[in-house]
């Protein structure tokens, strides 16, 4: 009998045109891509910083015809993707531009695939909540344009979905979802808010410590079929240096970022942060503090988050940052020399053994008291009797607890959470 | 009047498939691309290794019908390419695999540009020398599989081609020359000869170094017309974190590959710092090492090197490396710190500014020395009457010369050459 373990991992990231200004080339990249009507995405929030306007502008002295679609809704549900797959079918466009964060670019991603393919969401949701069908022809052009510094989505195959109806989110994802490039321009995210500098740059950091505290790729059995190895591999050498640069930037840049949001050296740091962490963690993938954000978006009742429009909503980097100290010190045993690393990359300090499970889970709570961002599960509104309903949900999380390193129980989940209230 | 710097720089790298047993997978691969029909590209030293064999073997195990081409010349010439895009013209191919050195890889660029779009080279040469054309259709997809740990030709989108008539090597340069997908597997890299490894090893410490001290992407002036941007951009935060990677791993594991090239980590470390120094130099860009290499290789005599095909030729690390302890100790005053830094990346020693232009050039003679590659010009059979000719023949690579991190003149580069005779 064979105990095989996978010795092989895959990569692959967007072309990228990053720097002051890049943003203004959108036009003759479109252009280059044959593109003669273009249908750009944002969200109400973004289009008001006016960095959509700049967009139209480049495209139309392109000489491109430009169609402005901007009601994409702030995590994207199937309801507003269908709003915006209507949208898009009313029209001939072909090629797409999404500015904003991941709810923009997830949101086009899923137009472009619905648009050129046919069907509905549940289509090409994975099983078994949808059915997990396959793209048969090529999508149109798509050009991300981030303007947060959080989500990464310009790097990856990946679309999230709230399914409203199944109180569910979910996920579509295909290496033909990945945008053709990826335009990373630091100056759209001088505008943004204190509190979504901090939730998203929180973003950036758990991507990139996730993926880089994730079962390394060749500890696990190799697959049945190589052709279908998982979208999260794992942490393999090359993830591993993208999340390192990420961690480096975060630690010494996020502070600055939140505190003067015209700072631009901390800025154009975190953007280059942002897509170091995307680069990566699209291919090693993220844990715990991800799939446990999920259930805490999802069961929020009425918290309102300060800077963000005033609806019943976790931002995601609050989410994703709320349990990760108390996740971190968990995992510590799964590979302790990592996160003592992952520790010094954050904090610019040295750590050893002795500083054990409490030096990351101290480095990441420093830093969200000096941003501001919530770290209780209280702040949300959720109490101890919450706690079986968002164990359950994380459970559901199977592509993110298959690289825990360490094996995941519905009891520690329920320890993680309850140390977190 | 506005003094503007350029304030952007692009990326790009193909998806990658990394480890051993990756290989195997190429006919999942082509299939999963629409290949019906594969056209094998290697030169008669790798084919002797068994490892296009394998690449057969894996291809028709998938149900795709296989023609090889084992005569991929040594250095491509115009010649040696026409007569392999003549060959793959008598046939129907959907799909291209190159499986070699940069020599394989390279042919397979240029066959797949010349056959889907006709003409020949010169029409594809940059200008003055070719006519420049762009192609106007899609190319076909191709897979690269390096086997030599050296030339970093899977990650970039450029060709190089020795003119025989015009004494003169040249390139073509294209986004859609750029292979569609590098699988690259360390235990194809086990078969080298030493005095291989060496020299392959070299030309990636000479990627990674060159890009690593490139003069900045953002101390050039803007461009006149973005989309223009030269394919060498300089060194700029990606590349750099690659080529830092890259040089790491080199300086720990390039004399343990040569001294035991069944050394299964050293072999994978030196695999992984080539597609590492891959994914950064392409972008960034080499400077005045492989500007000089080019006469050095192209007006050899009758030199034969160890390892290699009995035939008069410098091989191409070898051509690097030879200058590069007097290239980097006149380029020290272009930024000492990296030049500094450098040093103690390759060697794992600390050094600062009294160490000055030594350091690092010590470290490559150090290097050189262990891996026993050869030092000196006149080992090419090099005098000082020739040192005109070598001037000459760099003074034309214009696009290396672009970003040499210190204005070069012609007695500036007859006193490199004249040190390294």
């Amino acid at each position: 009998m064979a105990l095989t373990n996978e010795t092989v991992f895959t990569w692959a990231a967007p072309p990228l045109k990053f720097g002051v200004g890049a943003l203004e080339e959108v036009g003759l990249e479109a252009g280059a891509r044959g593109a003669r009507s273009v249908l750009v995405l944002t969200d109400p929030g973004v289009a008001e910083t006016g960095v959509p306007a700049r967009v139209v502008a480049s495209l139309e002295a392109a000489g491109i015809a430009v169609t402005l679609f901007d009601r994409v809704g702030v995590e994207p549900t199937d309801a507003s993707i269908e709003e915006a797959v209507e949208f898009a079918r009313a029209g001939e466009y072909d090629a797409y531009v999404a500015v904003g964060g991941g709810s923009a670019i997830d949101t086009a991603k899923a137009v472009n695939l619905l648009v050129t393919q046919g069907g509905d969401l549940l289509d090409y949701v994975t099983p078994p909540i949808g059915r997990g069908q396959l793209p048969t022809s090529a999508l149109k052009p798509l050009i991300a344009i981030p303007t947060t510094a959080g989500t990464g989505s310009e790097s990856t195959t990946i679309c999230v979905i709230d399914l409203l109806q199944q109180h569910l989110k979910a996920g579509v994802s295909h290496a033909a979802l990945r945008p053709v490039l990826a335009i990373v321009d630091p100056t759209t995210t001088l505008t943004m808010p204190p509190e979504v500098t901090a939730a998203s740059g929180m973003d950036v950091l758990s991507h990139a410590l996730e993926s880089y505290t994730s079962v390394p790729f060749d500890s696990k059995p190799a697959p049945d079929d190589p052709m279908k190895r998982p979208a999260f591999c794992g942490s393999n050498p090359i993830s591993d240096v993208w999340c390192e640069t990420a961690l480096r930037l975060v630690g010494a840049n996020l502070r600055r970022a939140v505190m003067n949001g015209r700072d631009m050296t901390a800025r154009t740091a975190m953007t280059l942060a942002s897509t170091s962490a995307g680069t990566g963690f699209g291919n090693a993938g993220t844990h715990l503090p991800h799939a446990n954000a999920y259930p805490i978006a999802g069961a929020v009742k009425d918290y309102q988050a300060s800077g963000y429009p005033q609806m019943p909503m976790v931002p995601h980097g609050q989410a994703v940052s709320v349990t990760a100290p108390h996740v971190f010190r968990w995992t510590y045993p799964g590979d302790p020399q990592r996160h003592l690393r992952a520790a010094e990359l954050l904090s610019g300090q040295t750590f050893d053994a002795r500083d054990g499970a409490d030096a990351l889970a101290g480095v990441l709570a420093d830093l969200m008291r000096d941003i501001g961002i919530p770290s209780k599960l209280a702040d949300f509104g959720y109490a101890e009797s919450d706690i079986d309903t968002l164990v359950t949900g994380t459970m559901k999380q199977t592509r993110q607890l298959a690289v825990v390193p360490r094996p995941v129980t519905p009891e520690a989940l329920a320890g993680i959470f309850r140390a977190a209230l």
